[in-house]
């Protein structure tokens, strides 16, 4: 019986854990459960698991919370405070999926228990990787990486051989524009840049993928989580997004892992690791399918993946200005402030313009990552050329 | 530093073994060495490698054997009898790739020695297969398989989670015909059948290839080597042969081992397992291959299939026989006495009429494999319709 917090019970990925959970009654109690505010799905949960405890980290939501738990043996609490406490609950694995640099602090909280800790968002990889992973080491914590990229190399990659590694590969779908020239890209529209071809996704994300600084992302995750030289990671263009990460090593051989377009199966293997649970979506039908492809990216049409490259092999501040910049150009785009290929620019302009010294603490990453959402926000104001 | 003796040091199989193994002469030392006759190889290899002992199975050629190493410290044995000396000679590794089931007893003298017994055939795993692994099993030896596909498997199969694994999915390449017409399978000739696409084999095993009943061996062996229900093991097309095979977990995952088409990358697995060691083989470039295709088999072209699942899942004495007649009409085909079609037809006429108890020995194995041989080459003089 493995004990369970998920921070972020409400979002996609908090769901798709406790569908997962509740398929296997046997295998899992559920001592926390967080949400933002959405009052109604977090108090669902927390009585159809039993859960221990509910916390809402908008304060201003907690009468409304106790309200819909009276009456049960689940406790209640608010406020960020109480969020990072919910994530030293004790719990043998957390599921760490508050989006944003609002689960810092709670992913830092559930490291340094020393348990295991899903990592399901991009932050504490990308913009606090060095911090939360010597952190990690100092606890003896587990990190795992719940999504589907990431998961995948996990699955592929031997630790006791790392020293065989060849070569990491990192697919990507190349997003809707994959196949638009430069001059048709200009003119992208939010609605168009949200359609992704083969994950249903958040306007945010979707955009990252259409400009595919997601992948330059999971570059950067991928190099903190595994232990390859940066430059041993290949990003490659596979339009199906079935084989999801592959793993080559010195004898030629090359493992991949393939499965269904659906998170549940990398959090499953997350939520069961080291053993493997059920999950009840379809197998994947090779025959059906027919065919897998593979190109190589386009660097030209696709600025954000030398970014992002650009970012790693620097390391210190670099990725985590990346991410802010990149957060706050996204939002002009999708508020129809700046064009498509200017969510790039205002990247590549704000990594240049700032250099700070490398964090050391969290307190250091949030203020990194304040002062890169204001500059990339002035060169929106200013407008970039 | 692994010891390591080659059973068919001379073959295509050993060759390649020789060449990994001298490219890193501070992981293996050799013991033995045995061929049949190709006494002008062996002693090369054997004063190459500085071998501990060289062996001819055919006696008649010892003399030269001596000749060629007079000088050297390397001992010289002949016959059979010296062959399953030399698999007994205490190395931790024994690769057996020797032909046929002149091979049987040399592998059941290495398994004895409860050492580590890499398969580079089939008659161990489908004619000899519950035998030797009970063998195996009693005297606490590791088999690991150096065929492509099997070794896909293994790299893929976490043994721990057996009980998860959902598919084992067997890839072929469909061989030469896969999208010729009955009628023109008909027609085929010896000189269509031996050109494979993808491999370059001999004459036999292109054949095979040809009619499926690679493939039907393979389901086979890979019954005999992974802890799974037969049924769940599946058989699929994929005409590139890059995959060279898959496992799917419960949680939706599918595992799979790519790799140029090149018997040093499961050879060098196995010889270094569970370590890895480098190859000379350029790596795969997905981006060039472009695209990867799957189909599924159509057992009504390829009768093949569904004969060697029938003898799966008869057991006892039906795979061995399967291989015996196939072996026969196989060689009845390359001898222009019988149409490619009628090979399946003398396969399945002689599991029709031969239904001997299971083997509990090798001797036993080897008068059933005898007496299905006399039996299919009857058939092959009375003419199939």
């Amino acid at each position: 019986m493995k004990t369970v917090t998920i921070l972020g019970a409400t979002g996609s990925v908090g769901t798709s854990t406790l569908d997962l959970i509740e398929r296997e009654p046997g295998m899992f109690r559920v001592k926390a459960l967080t949400a933002n505010c959405d009052v109604a799905r977090l108090a669902e949960a927390a009585k159809r698991t039993n859960a221990e405890l509910a916390v809402v980290a908008d304060e201003s939501c907690l009468p409304a919370l106790r309200d819909a738990l009276r009456g049960t043996n689940i406790g209640t609490a608010g406020g960020a405070q109480a969020v990072c406490e919910a994530a030293r609950s004790g719990a043998d694995l957390t599921m760490a999926a508050i989006v944003g640099c609002a689960g810092l602090r709670p992913v830092m909280a559930a490291v340094e228990q020393g348990g295991t800790v899903v990592l399901a968002n991009k932050e504490p990889l990308v913009s606090a990787g060095e911090v939360i992973f010597a952190a990690a080491a100092r606890h003896d914590a587990t990190l795992l990486p719940a999504d589907s990229e990431h998961n995948a190399i996990f699955q592929c990659f031997d630790a006791a051989q790392a020293k065989h590694v060849r070569r990491i590969i990192l697919t990507a779908s190349g997003g809707p524009f994959r196949d638009w020239s430069l001059d048709r890209m200009r003119e992208v529209t939010p609605e168009q840049a949200v359609a992704h071809p083969n994950w249903s996704m958040g306007a945010k994300i979707s955009v990252d993928s259409a400009t595919m600084m997601n992948k330059g992302l999971e570059l950067i995750e991928a190099a903190r989580l595994f232990p390859v030289d940066p430059a041993r990671i290949e990003i490659i263009v596979h339009r199906q997004s079935l084989i999801h990460s592959l793993v080559e090593y010195a004898d030629g051989s090359i493992l991949a892992q393939l499965g269904p377009a659906d998170m549940r199966t990398p959090i499953a293997h997350c939520l069961a690791w080291p053993e493997r649970m059920a999950t009840p979506m379809a197998p994947l039908d090779l025959v059906a399918i027919g065919r897998l492809d593979f190109e190589a990216p386009d660097e030209t049409r696709f600025p954000a993946l030398a970014l992002a490259r650009r970012a790693l092999d620097a390391g210190g501040a670099r990725p985590a200005i990346l991410n802010a910049a990149n957060e706050v150009a996204v939002a002009a785009f999708l508020a129809r402030r700046i064009g498509f290929l200017e969510i790039a620019a205002i990247v590549a302009d704000t990594l240049d313009r700032y250099d700070p010294p490398a964090p050391e603490t969290l307190d250091e990453v949030l203020a990194i990552d304040a002062e890169a959402r204001t500059m990339a926000g002035e060169r929106v104001e200013d407008g970039v050329t």
